[in-house]
């Protein structure tokens, strides 16, 4: 096991109806707050309303901002920052997924700094003093309700970069599993991909002696194929919703990931999926996620075969274990379309001829080679691109 | 799954060396520590002088109290207090295992406090401010580094009574897994059977849907399993103890037991056999947690058979699931037997005569009947304890 620092200081509030203690949480921050939001749907539910009721009563008065689009550009942002500024806002409250939170984060970084708040995308600067954040969580997905990281994409290149630090995880969390009843399927099993993604990052690693945390993160990953089924089935399955949305927070707050090395390339591989076609990140992992294994697997059969027993019950076959490990690989990708998600190029409307120039741009700030677990060239990141062709 | 609320916001530093850190971290809280601690084995080893040398360097002064005893008691608590305002402390530094962080953090409660600290543990005030609290831990067992609890015994009456309250979890806990390689096998042992109850008093429970945390519980577990067999062979190993001692935080800090109803009957009972006898708590929790089980599970048979199959294996009877849960009850008392655990009152050193005087005394402050798994009456207490016997 590896030496570490983990703290995850965010106070949550899970179950039915907690969205009404919003304006208490904010309170605790000051008097007038940013909701941040994104399209239609929270103002169609009523949810925005809801929140905006409990601010009142709370006396917390508020500006709003709406229109944060997935994959949220760096353009809202700017504008977050200058209404903040001009209108003395002491919290922020994010309302919505990942995309919402995560330029909610951008916007609280950038409150605080006198320069550009790319600088702290691009690895310019290390964040230093950030706006206090709250979030009311409509989408269990990115986990940015409990990470220490930011994901912003940069308009006119198309570039898509993130940032970490502690300082990045909101002070408050309200996760209520009924708002997400009404999600689509398509959005929930993004979500659930996204999810088991943030576990597997961290489960495939070559640190010895982490048989705690590797038990947990199968843990997750078991619960999360059992719970995504049902909810699939039965999209008002309060407790299946429940999991999922709890396994949200534990899956990327990092309690899965102390002490052992992360490998976060599939990320990055998929990260210029969804920014060149503008695909949901979940999709683009669940296309990515099965090549990358089938690339990877030889570096370490045996763990690719210890996540294909105990994640998916497969056999092990201790004559071959590669048989094993390949078996669960099929499983992943087996489930990832059972419930409804892109596995090719094909599918989630990529394009073969765009390799070359995704490999490129995956490495563009990332050195010569890509990840830990078996570190990637480019000719090894189009490879797996090209294993995510059909 | 139940609503809930969850925050853990301790800082944990992980890893060789981390005592190190000690001063810089203090020195985030103020210029005047308490150091606290108990008997020789700090001084011993020389680690008092480490972290001595630590708060020296960082610039932090402090005033030492040591002498704090197994199940620690109050007189010690109320002398910590009258020191702290005397010396003016800033913040506390426990040295120690879960004894001195439960004493420190009775302190913490005292200090600002104007009455009697007791208050706060026979349930007669709320916590609404404490001292800050730092933490060196150099035994897994209790939790006490990361939970919102402690537990102190009364000198005059015996009486081991808690106190909990989020403001008690500790500010920053410093975890270096070579300061547990020189612990005794039997107190290593009582602390990895401390870790496993914290994780069973969550698991053994009636709410339904909670499978993200069954999963988790049940992962910890494994892992304690497996990784207390290898240090009883073999103290110095890093991972192992690593492992045990990350365990230690995972298993008490709530993640596991969030939305789900908890039932710490078993803590109660045992509470009275070390406040008796003053055995170690780990040891009378290995006595009676078999026999808790062997009493309940026909309340819950499904619950116990998936314990025996996902811990320790055992094949499933579809026809006679009661005999799997029994064989999981047997292969528990048997881990225990293997790492040197007593698992009998006679083993322990308690007297069936005191069953009664036992029984009365765990319903003292807890009303006619304890826990909520399936309720216990008195009589139903003196039964588990009767179960204990042999």
């Amino acid at each position: 096991m590896l030496d570490f620092s983990f703290v995850s200081p965010t106070q949550f509030a899970f179950g039915k109806g907690t969205q009404a203690q919003a304006g208490e949480f904010c309170r605790a921050f000051g008097q007038k707050a940013l909701l941040h939001y994104g399209g239609g749907s929270v103002v169609r539910s009523g949810l925005l309303d809801q929140i905006k009721h409990s601010l009142q009563e709370a006396g917390v008065s508020f500006v709003e901002l709406g229109g944060v689009q997935p994959n949220p550009r760096d353009t809202l942002v700017y504008e977050g920052i200058e209404l903040c500024r001009k209108e003395r806002v002491d919290v922020i409250l994010a309302v919505g997924g990942g995309s919402v939170i995560d330029s909610a984060k951008a916007i609280a970084i950038g409150v605080k700094y006198g320069g550009d708040f790319w600088d702290f995308y691009s690895g310019k600067q290390t964040v230093t003093g950030v706006l206090p954040l709250g979030v009311v969580l409509t989408l269990p997905a990115a986990g940015s309700e409990a990470s220490n990281s930011s994901v912003i994409t940069q308009e006119k290149t198309s570039l898509k970069r993130f940032c970490d630090s502690d300082l990045l995880r909101p002070k408050f969390a309200i996760l209520n599993p009924e708002l997400t009843f009404t999600l689509p399927p398509f959005q929930t099993a993004c979500g659930v991909t996204d999810i088991m993604a943030h576990v597997m990052e961290r489960y495939f690693t070559n640190t010895q002696g982490v048989g705690l945390t590797d038990h947990m993160c199968e843990a997750v990953l078991m619960s999360m194929v059992k719970y995504a089924r049902i909810v699939i089935q039965n999209p008002r399955d309060y407790d299946a919703r429940a999991n999922i949305m709890w396994a949200g927070v534990v899956a990327h707050n990092n309690v899965l990931g102390v002490g052992r090395q992360q490998d976060w390339s599939t990320h990055m591989i998929e990260h210029e999926l969804s920014a060149l076609y503008d695909v949901a990140h979940g999709a683009g992992l669940a296309t990515i996620f099965p090549a990358f294994l089938r690339y990877q697997y030889p570096h370490n059969v045996m763990r690719v075969a210890q996540f294909a027993q105990r994640v998916f019950g497969v056999e092990m076959d201790f004559e071959q274990p590669e048989r094993t490990a390949l078996e669960g690989i099929d499983r992943l990708k087996a489930f990832y379309h059972e419930i409804g998600m892109p596995t090719s190029f094909k599918e989630l409307g990529a394009k073969e001829e765009d390799i070359d120039r995704l490999s490129a741009k995956v490495l563009l700030n990332n050195g010569d080679k890509l990840g830990y677990f078996h570190p990637l060239t480019r000719a090894g990141i189009a490879e797996v691109y090209r294993l995510a062709c059909d």
